[in-house]
């Protein structure tokens, strides 16, 4: 029974570390929807979004069966526990991976981000993505030191949002307000993509430290 | 032991209640420091966060604890994990209030929202504190009725929103670049919190009859 149990909390966590691939190809083609004004990219994140919810529907029944059947506790119930909520936040960053898409799609064939807000833009979006993979990687290693490491570099995500609006409000911005708009908007969604991988991140120190990581870091 | 376990369970829903009532202030609170300018009530937003915070915990506690000592299953399982999702939203809406007041206290002196939009986003604040406290009511109540209504009137918040963007983007804007970037992550803001509204009132008609809205209304 308990073999049985942890081979069914294994397969939740492999589960959760596919659907974090799925979210990094989504917040990947996302950017790159929005850098090129490719609308057929930007429609693919947006399709592609039901297969994130199908994942997370199907995480959600083994997390139910688990508590269910198993009626786990101590430990292995809040593992449990903290498997339906990183899937909550996995789910949540597909979905801002669709709002950045959506924007992308609004402007075809122009492109939403002018010129002067490229370069902090696209750097937004990398740092997305890669946060992205990496919380991946940690789902699968549950690496604690890397998932503490990934919660220092999101003050990169922090600074590039503060870069951001001072070119927004620069006196030689003259791109207008729609595009400024966007680009706020844009930011956002990363930085919360940025939160949500910390959080996951956190979820997983937590998962095999029974600490949170403001206690182990 | 069920009996306790359902006075328990009872008491869940109070303090869900109670927390809603929390975030009902915060959100008049930071509409009323937002509008007015008034710093001080802005800080009373952002102090008094950290109450909500600890009355989350205090839930999570209770709910981990029926979970691992009464170990629910079938509807009583989906009630507690149910409380423990509704709990994370309404932390949520909670920090969204907080993001409303440090723009509003950003701006003091000033009024972040300059005239032409005032009528929209004093209305999106008031929409929100209503769908917040008819929240508190249904979680009460436990009426389905009245949170299949509340999906219905999320519309007024998105018409709200199409019509911010517009005020916006109209040729007679003349506040400038920096109140249309607030503007427009305001009702970001606001529309989250309407959705977070939807999202626990769905929850409650989970709980009540077995089925997700869609499938209900």
């Amino acid at each position: 029974m308990r073999e049985q149990f942890h081979d069914q909390l294994r397969q939740v966590f492999i589960d959760l570390a596919g659907i974090c691939r799925q979210v990094e190809t989504a917040v990947a083609r996302a950017t790159q929807a929005l850098m090129s004004g490719d609308a057929a990219i930007a429609e693919q994140v947006i399709s592609a979004d039901i297969e994130i919810d199908r994942a997370r529907e199907h995480v959600e029944d083994s997390a139910f069966e688990l508590l269910s059947l198993q009626q786990p506790v101590a430990g292995d119930l809040r593992t449990v526990v903290a498997a339906l909520r990183m899937v909550s936040e996995l789910e949540r960053m597909g979905d801002l991976s669709v709002h950045v898409a959506k924007i992308a799609r609004l402007r075809v064939p122009a492109i939403a981000v002018p010129e002067p807000a490229r370069p902090t833009m696209s750097r937004m979006g990398l740092v997305a993505e890669d946060m992205v993979r990496r919380v991946a990687d940690i789902i699968t290693s549950r690496d604690v030191e890397a998932a503490i490491a990934l919660g220092r570099d999101d003050e990169e995500m922090d600074q590039l949002r503060r870069t951001s609006f001072a070119e927004l409000l620069a006196d030689d911005w003259s791109a207008g307000v729609e595009a400024a708009i966007d680009i706020a908007l844009l930011g956002r969604y990363y930085e919360r993509i940025a939160d949500h991988a910390v959080s996951v991140a956190n979820r997983v120190v937590f998962v095999v430290t029974g600490e949170h990581p403001s206690a182990v870091g």
